[in-house]
């Protein structure tokens, strides 16, 4: 079978459908389920762990490599890995002693989609 | 003098030189900044703002027009705005007896930059 594009699934959640901001006006619903994205987006913490995992290699990253660089205690880390996965950013998988973290680029993708502004919007000025 | 490009001067802000997630971590200091700009983005009435000053005409809408659609008071709706407009995502201006507010495509192209992950991080399972 050959892979997936990097989409999201339509049935599976309106932001899938999530165009760029300057198409339409947002619908509740969306916009609902888009600001949940962008509060777990919303902790320095939160990003420096997302783009540790996203730049290793496969965009995938070892727990027991996220800490370093942290001056925060491991349950701390883990609360945030924990919210990062719970807005589906992350997913998480046990192998062996460790849990290895890897980045939901679907997920991202709408939100990358719906800040994606037209140069033209600049320029009209 | 011609139309600036849409990118943003790389010394007024650590954010502007952001790239992908994918490309290394995140500095602390970009971190702190690119999360500020997600908590305003973290409420959904912000989110419907936004998209509908977006996709008015020209990127730009009166105050007047972005009441409509909302159960909310006008202060409610104000202090919204001013919290997008605090974190740079609007600018507003006034003319005559109204307020117009206009989206500001510099500040969302590092943050739609940040989270526009390649497809081989998908494909790579």
């Amino acid at each position: 079978m050959s892979k997936p594009p990097v989409s999201c699934q339509p049935q599976a959640s309106p932001s899938c459908e999530v165009i760029a901001l300057t198409r339409e006006p947002l619908s509740a619903e969306s916009a609902i389920e888009l600001a949940a994205a962008f509060k777990a987006l919303s902790d320095p913490v939160r990003l420096r762990l997302l783009s540790l995992v996203a730049s290793h290699s496969g965009g995938e990253a070892c727990v027991c490599d996220l800490s370093a660089g942290f001056d925060l205690s491991q349950p701390t880390i883990s609360h945030h890995l924990k919210v990062l996965r719970e807005a589906g950013l992350l997913s998480s998988e046990r192998r062996g002693s460790w849990v290895y973290y890897r980045i939901e680029s679907q997920a991202l993708a709408p939100l990358s989609r719906l800040l994606d502004i037209p140069a033209i919007q600049a320029g009209a000025r």
